[in-house]
């Protein structure tokens, strides 16, 4: 921990890199591209997954597994899918291995090439539609309310950890509807949920949005999404909720037959989030000291580590710090005492508050005497002490300010970065210098979208839900616009 | 559920694919081998993960997670890995698709072939010794308890539904420990967590023992493992957990510093369970009339089936119900009230029994009258007329009846299915017409058992842990032997 580390200020791409890899939370594997996610990285998509899950199986929905691999015909049926997915993918050429025939090395079996190569799955639309076409006859097999947890893969030229990676995990959600307006209301029941999660457990405020026709998913009719916002500025797209009307149905060939016993085609929607999302976690909270985590999200939410000389001040420490750990843990809060003989009291605060525990208790022996224990906030590095009576309230009472606090300062940051433009030497004035979310208007084409992203990397991250009517003219063409939308530099 | 269905009797392989199938539990997709698990299928999955990684957490294990692909060249490095797993599996050789000069098809990009292939993970030791090497510097940083839950690809030729797929999930267990003594602990206690698992969750009884090196894991210097038997007689490995010496450390340079200062090469294990359960847990315990759960595992242990005529009766009904339900789910008992309204009772019945569901309640119209309800065990399909007072207690109890009246079933089984054979034609007699265990001599040279394998399809399933010394004389040579070992014929 004592290794120098890179701040916000002076490299916030490195700044990034070091908290994954010194919080222990990922690292680059020996595969271009893809990553180990390691326990304590992983723990906390654990806790995501949990959540995220359990939300999903209260709205009705139900986990199931579909192959990884695709058949490559499979991405030609939607047409617009295919441009967006079947390009940069990776391909299954053979299923077999041999030995060489100077028996030196392990060479690829040229007798045991597929006859129809098998894309690894870039997401699922394609194969879960060719099921659902055995699944669906009748209005009553509807609604199809199915979700996955997966690994996916899609061949990405420049990669970093968790934000951008050949191989990821996520969940897909595919619906099946005999309505479009049923299925609108299933996306945005996700766009829903996706905005609470965001915001109510790894409290980091969104916009809920539309994507522009340029931005939305391959073979979607409308992509609802929400954006965050990062410390630098950036823009991160942290989950999308496709409607995608009956395209995949039409490609697939899913038809049921209507209560008014008519041949129908399935409306459908499909909706993800993956570990992008800590990604999104990191970069939301974190400072110059390490990571930071939200409470709820934290796989260790307090530490407790005793200081101590002698053997003798570590039993009673010890004694003092187990019952003060199930008190907590009565509470339901997730408490480690670290009582690590191989490590100094100095080391272990560096590496806790390195990894972003919310809370820390230290316990001395001056404390033991005084009914006392130290009490240190990662978010606001304050620290105070604590009568031990009581312990538990205070402790959960604090864990909950964290929370809030950690949401507030996320928000002040948004409102901070959040600028209107009203001429184009404006708007670039503010993408270049400010950074942030740009409210502007748009003439609503591709074309000047394209320019505008040409021209400064910006591009239109969203069409904000809660954005009002207004007559106003596009910063670029000068033309006509009816509502603002949201720029930004994104991740 | 009115379509017929194979017996046990005219057909063990198709009953079973019937169960599967007609179960909702998983069914063939448009590729070669690889399964769709349904939600009904993989709710059962995820309790068998939930119960496994609370286990495996308890023990102190942590879930990370390792890259889907491996460099060909990690293959080679273990020698005898290589010969057990590099040869059927999926090969990526390529990263992008194009649209064809025709601009009529999609084809693969020859500019876009990888200098090395990529092997998707039949099983992941490669890609995980090769991370551990930048994990593991002391003895400080033993052991390493990690647990991965993962999608595994093996290129099947022949594959059946759950037991045999060319993708299935699993869990595997990658730990790397500081003694030879601390990494054979670990092994038999992981036999011990799938033992108790098996039995106390499954209701299947297992036998414990280590392989012959002839069925060995590629790479284990000893490999632990549990064996089931099915209801035609045949054996079915439940899980293994591999005692991998030095190997893979050696093969990937994992060196720690020891608390005596030395250079020293790390001790390894790993070991599994895979969506195979799914196999063993269905044929142990299913009937003529479908699926049979056990309780502990099924995702719905109590289905309420209304009984009315009029929609006045229903609403009488379902308050009654209702209550039951609550009272049930207070307990932590898991309800379903089957309400639908498209279909009949008897439907219901047929289908709720088909799919296993421990116990069903019906309510009718004089139930209501006389505060009664009917409960119908499906394990022995037996109809009992029970007061409502007390019903939550009454269930509770029953469902414990259930689960251990399936272990005791299966274990008189596998008592009926097994035979000690003390010469040739015996041996073959009990094979060809009786099948189960056959507790034999052996010489334990590799070319008998291989015989053996040849004129009987029989292999050793297991040299089984409690089996004592006894003197004895090959059954197939006549050579000496100090101990029997268990043959079957095996899935």
């Amino acid at each position: 921990m004592a290794n120098k580390f890179a701040t916000r200020e002076e490299d916030y791409s490195q700044w990034y890199n070091d908290i994954v890899i010194k919080a222990d939370l990922a690292e680059y594997s020996a595969v271009r591209g893809s990553m180990v996610i390691k326990p304590y990285g992983y723990s906390i998509w654990e806790k995501m997954q949990a959540v995220l899950d359990r939300k999903f199986k209260e709205t009705g929905h139900e986990n199931a597994y579909f192959p990884l691999f695709i058949p490559k015909s499979f991405f030609s049926k939607e047409a617009s899918h295919v441009e967006g997915f079947a390009k940069e993918c990776a391909v299954v050429t053979h299923y077999r291995l041999k030995t060489s025939d100077d028996g030196k090395e392990i060479v690829v079996d040229e007798n045991a090439k597929l006859e129809e190569e098998l894309i690894v799955r870039p997401t699922s639309e394609t194969i879960i539609w060719d099921t659902y076409r055995r699944w669906i006859q009748s209005y009553r097999d509807l609604p199809l309310l199915i979700n996955q947890w997966a690994n996916v893969v899609r061949w990405e030229m420049r990669t970093r950890l968790f934000l951008r990676t050949a191989e990821f995990l996520w969940q897909e959600g595919h619906t099946a509807h005999a309505t479009k307006e049923e299925a609108l209301e299933e996306t945005k029941k996700i766009l829903n949920i996706y905005t609470d999660f965001a915001e109510n457990w790894m409290a980091v405020p969104v916009l809920q949005g539309t994507k522009s026709p340029n931005e939305r998913f391959a073979g979607a009719v409308e992509t609802y999404c929400i954006e965050a916002l990062m410390q630098d500025g950036k823009a991160l797209q942290a989950g999308t909720s496709h409607f995608l009307g009956q395209n995949f149905a039409k490609a697939f060939d899913v038809k049921f037959l209507s209560k008014e016993n008519k041949q129908e085609y399935v409306w459908a929607t499909s909706w993800g989030v993956s570990t992008r999302l800590m990604g999104a976690l990191i970069m939301s909270h974190s400072d110059d000291k390490g990571l930071v985590l939200p409470p709820k999200l934290a796989s260790v939410q307090v530490v407790i580590v005793p200081i101590y000389k002698k053997q003798e001040q570590f039993n009673e420490i010890s004694a003092k710090a187990d019952e003060i750990k199930s008190q907590l843990e009565a509470k339901g809060i997730r408490v480690k005492y670290d009582n690590r003989d191989t490590h100094k009291p100095g080391f272990k605060f560096a590496e806790w508050e390195f990894k972003g525990v919310p809370l820390r208790i230290a316990i001395g022996p001056r404390d033991l005497e005084n009914g006392t224990v130290e009490v240190a906030r990662r978010d606001t590095l304050e620290k105070e002490l604590f009568d031990v009576s009581d312990i538990a309230n205070k402790i959960e009472h604090m864990l909950e300010q964290i929370q809030s606090n950690l949401y507030q300062k996320a928000l002040d940051l948004r409102s901070d970065k959040t600028h209107k433009a009203d001429s184009w030497e404006e708007f670039v004035d503010i993408i270049e210098n400010k950074g942030g979310f740009v409210y502007a208007h748009w003439d609503g084409t591709a074309e000047t979208e394209k320019k505008i992203k040409e021209e400064t990397k910006a591009t239109i991250r969203t069409i904000p839900l809660e954005s009002k009517e207004e007559e106003g003219k596009c910063i670029y063409t000068g033309k006509p616009s009816k509502q603002r939308v949201v720029f930004a530099r994104a991740y």
